[in-house]
């Protein structure tokens, strides 16, 4: 039994971070899969799958630590349009911050044991997807495996 | 073929780095499973799973850059608690360094092929469960998947 | 049905980025799978997989944020033999930074849904295999699983 489900959302900007535990709960007990694991995965490269613990605060010590790792004022080669000739896109936006950021915080995915029709997630355990850009329409996807 | 087992170990306080390959291989010989993968998962928002190489020397590198990164002595809001009042559980921990480094080493799962019945890991690898909180009793899951 | 696919290459050197996704889409075309998931797995402990965009630029970025938090010229006692017994191969190299960027960038799996007959990565998304010691020759694999 394989179900894939694709959500969309609209992030709120930089950081902004998406409850989808409930999305991944009701995927699982819809598909009737009993054991196995679902998988959680993201389609962007600037948007990363984190199981944690959410909250105001949470979001404080994230920014608090990306303004450490990769300040926004500083000058970065792939933001500087002037120099840069691979990959860009129309209205290239100055993200260089987000990439750096998604490869040191970035999961694509997660995968999560099902146990008895449910995902085994642990005590305080949340499914978050988080964005690293700016405000933008977004998709998360949810595979469910199982028998 | 699933087979789904859970540990318990105590942990020896911030970065104590368990490995758990033997009981990671173990676990795949038990099930009798000749091929397809073997799922890692933490079932807590502060410890991880890493694929790495153990050792003293690993720990030392590993607590500096922690130091670097989320210093202990900083302030953070996520552990100021006359202004949090989200999420609070009984003795709240000031655990903020943790969380921090969690978002950015932490790994919740790791998936791992299985190839004619053994774990397909490379030389040197070795399957660590990282506190990054303090010493307390923890769980962690291996779950293999195959025929 | 279970496809696991074994690949070699020399890397060029440290943050050398090898861009495997045309490896990825043809072992998952070549399975005849139309729906799973496919794992990209290293088995090195100090090469990573990560799923973003490759250039030049973004090789920048990722220097200049591994020379912040694992600088080159730095004391690791990792790589100081004098006081060092674990662990220890031949000729071992100093290559401490490698194991911390490792800890704190590195995936070693990373699982993909293949919807259709194909992964079903995002508009821009790249799957990388990621050198973080110096130039070698390495492995990567690719292990596909459906129906």
């Amino acid at each position: 039994m394989i179900v894939f489900e694709e959500f969309e959302a609209k992030t709120g900007g930089r950081l902004d971070t998406l409850d989808i535990t409930d999305e991944v709960r009701d995927t699982v007990t819809a598909s009737g899969v009993r054991r196995r694991s679902v998988l959680v995965f993201s389609p962007h490269t600037t948007c990363c799958v984190i199981i944690s613990t959410p909250g105001a605060r949470m979001y404080e010590v994230l920014q608090q630590t990306m303004d450490a790792i990769a300040p926004d004022g500083d000058y970065y080669a792939h933001d500087d349009l002037d120099i840069r000739t691979e990959n860009l896109v129309e209205d290239e936006p100055a993200n260089a911050p987000a990439h750096i950021v998604h490869a040191f915080m970035g999961k694509t995915s997660e995968c999560i044991p099902i146990i008895d029709g449910a995902a085994a997630l642990g005590d305080g355990q949340r499914v978050l997807f988080v964005e690293l850009d700016s405000s933008r329409p977004r998709r998360y996807c949810i595979q469910v495996l199982g028998e």
